[in-house]
């Protein structure tokens, strides 16, 4: 059977040179049977720098997949922040520091005024873990609808809405899934809107009070479903008439990635109840949070308390601040406009049979491969493999495998883009 | 109705200097109701050195609470570890990267040979998480069994078994309690088995099966009960009996701390099926993970994957494979047996008669504090507030909060402890 994770390197396949070899022995006797690695010939990594990465050769590897380095590995700035606070204190919540507070009232500053708490965690499974508790509390319901090859972390509740991890990871009893905002399949402010009511009206058919309808508000893991901005409106609105909330994981797309907006769901117009975010926030640092509006968490917060050791530590707090001035002093959101338009253009003049569709929002891409006009994971995967001996990283996505996942670090430009298409040419000639 | 958390703070109850009002205020503003401060009078923490903590004027404070910076507070080698890892490189674990690996074999060094693979996350409460899901997964049941105050984590799967969050936060319909293993109620090697047996019946009655028995080796949050090493054997056996794993959680005990071993069950003599590790494995940076023998993921690991973003990368395993460094190097396990004897002497030394039992384990302390014969959660309160008053951070916990928690950073010394003795003593006789 394949491996439900498209881009899974699968042992024995591939002769490794020596040292990848030992070191993937090695990691199946320490880390045990759970892990996987990306590629068929696993990428061996030991520095970064921007967009670069390399290996121990020195070779170096073009970044167009990692969101979490999203001002580009090791920022002098980020790494600055981090050292200066990590020397002074790393103190949590349960003492009073200003580090959570300034840094909190900046990345609210970023929301519309109704979503003006955040709590932060560690990840973003616990960002989402976090919100489907307040929302069992603030509704009363349980029922969670999310997409049909949604992925939202992997914590014991969250892994029960993540149908992505795979037919070895059951849903819960209480999740609906819906179709993904497929444009070819119809107006999706007209089709998600009835999908998600008819989900809906499944679970109270069941007797299951609706809690949430979350989504990823880029469709990452169903394939990057990004356009016409606005669809998401319906779907909202209906969730909300059922006495249910509305989540934006915004872990893949926030922090400016989209170019439009800082938000994924803002390119939609609609205000969500809560809002998870992650990858990007400390560059690196694990650090995630949930930003929501205030009558989420009142109940909640009044019968019960929520502390996470690390979870908004000076350092961590420290760090994320210094990412937001990045991001803000390097005008990274208009650069991913700008180069997320000048990629696509890249992308769509290619003219090659096997790729279909390209979906984009800003920095991130969903690219289709074909054969004729049914999805081809298996040239997905050589062109992905092929682009890896090319040294640039990419991976893929979607149900069914055959969606190129292009996602590179917002201080990507237009000569890498340059260099990613000449390489992805040459590639697409021999695979 | 009191907080259900020993030594929250009041809001409103005592009037605060003008700068840490404002910071309250922020908090409510910006974090929201779910968050609590410690102390009546809250701490305002700047800086950080070994035991030492600094507020704004700076003052020190002895730090005899804070099990995290346990080598330290911003502790040099530390420091440096994380600094040069992260301006290398923050990889995840779905690229090749040594150092995930070297340090999960120096981990593993510490533990017997069955327990042999480790996995990592960003929080305790994640590999607790994992834990339960890795024993469903391998047990096919769903029953838990916790002590009645115990506190495992804050994910909405962990928190169903995690009673000392308070009747706010329900426990699951599969979850048992247990009472904690108190020697005064008669042999915890044959009162606890008993209470575990009965607990397993219970769920049978029930058509539960049993997964897990879970503890903290050193039950923190029920009291502290250490003594008499040993007693877990039977409870263990019980568990296995029935089809269930046993998972130590080693995120308070764990690294030296109970001065005879470097894990609190070994103190027991038995082998956990599950090892749950966290809060001082970094010393401040988020990582955490859980150790276990191959049969628990064998299953798991052939039908599912994890990946957990940030669990694992260079710079936590960096980080964390300096704390252990620092740990052996300057023989902290060693210094929490030998400062924890003259530190329990000199509490025994005490003589007050609101003082009672001292429960303790190398520089882990709990002191319950009496009115007669009767638990006595105000002067336990008093106490704390009067030792911050002091400049000395402690804490309360039990289920009735009548219990000094005490538990210092491992660098601890016997001046320490007699400047502890000495303002304690100052306020005993005000209190």
């Amino acid at each position: 059977m394949r491996d439900p994770m498209p881009n899974a390197f699968v042992a024995g396949a591939v002769d490794l040179p020596e040292v990848e070899a030992a070191l993937v022995a090695r990691r199946q006797r320490v880390l045990g049977p759970a892990y996987r690695l990306f590629y068929e010939t696993p990428v061996h990594l030991v520095r970064g720098e921007g967009v670069w990465l390399f290996d121990p050769e020195g070779n170096a590897y073009l970044d167009a997949y990692n969101n979490v380095a999203s001002v580009g590995h090791c920022h002098p700035h980020v790494l600055a922040a981090t050292a200066r606070q990590a020397a002074q204190l790393a103190s949590h919540t349960r003492y009073l520091h200003d580090t959570v507070l300034s840094y909190g009232e900046k990345l609210l500053s970023y929301f519309p005024s109704e979503l003006c708490h955040v709590m932060f965690t560690c990840t973003g499974s616990e960002a989402n873990d976090l919100a489907i508790r307040l929302a069992r509390a603030a509704t009363g319901g349980t029922g969670v609808i999310v997409t049909e090859n949604a992925y939202h972390g992997v914590t014991a509740a969250v892994a029960e809405f993540s149908p992505s991890l795979g037919p070895g990871v059951p849903l819960g009893a209480h999740v609906r899934t819906v179709p993904a905002p497929d444009a070819r399949a119809g107006d999706p402010a007209v089709t998600f809107t009835a999908h998600v009511q008819a989900a809906i009206d499944d679970l109270l058919r069941h007797g299951i009070k609706p809690a949430v309808l979350i989504v990823d508000t880029i469709f990452s893991s169903d394939g990057v479903f990004a356009q016409p901005a606005g669809f998401l409106k319906g779907a909202v609105a209906a969730i909300r008439a059922a006495g249910g909330l509305f989540i934006a994981d915004e872990v893949q797309p926030g922090f400016g990635r989209t170019g439009a907006a800082m938000w994924g769901f803002q390119r939609h117009g609609v205000v969500p109840d809560m809002v998870s975010l992650g990858k990007p926030m400390g560059n690196g640092y694990p650090v995630a949070g949930l930003v929501m509006q205030p009558h989420v968490v009142a109940d909640f917060g009044g019968k019960a308390r929520y502390f996470n050791t690390f979870g908004g530590n000076a350092v961590a707090c420290a760090t994320a601040m210094a990412v937001l001035e990045v991001v803000e002093g390097e005008g990274l959101q208009e650069n991913a406009r700008k180069v997320g338009a000048e990629f696509a253009a890249a992308l769509r003049g290619l003219r090659d049979p096997r790729l279909g569709e390209l979906r984009d929002a800003g920095l991130f891409f969903g690219l289709d491969v074909l054969d004729g006009d049914r999805p081809d994971a298996a040239m997905a995967a050589r062109i992905v493999n092929g682009l890896r001996d090319e040294r640039v990283l990419i991976s893929a996505t979607g149900p069914k495998g055959h969606v190129l996942k292009i996602r590179p670090p917002l201080v990507f430009s237009g000569d890498h883009v340059g260099i990613f298409a000449e390489r992805l040419v040459r590639v697409l000639a021999r695979v």
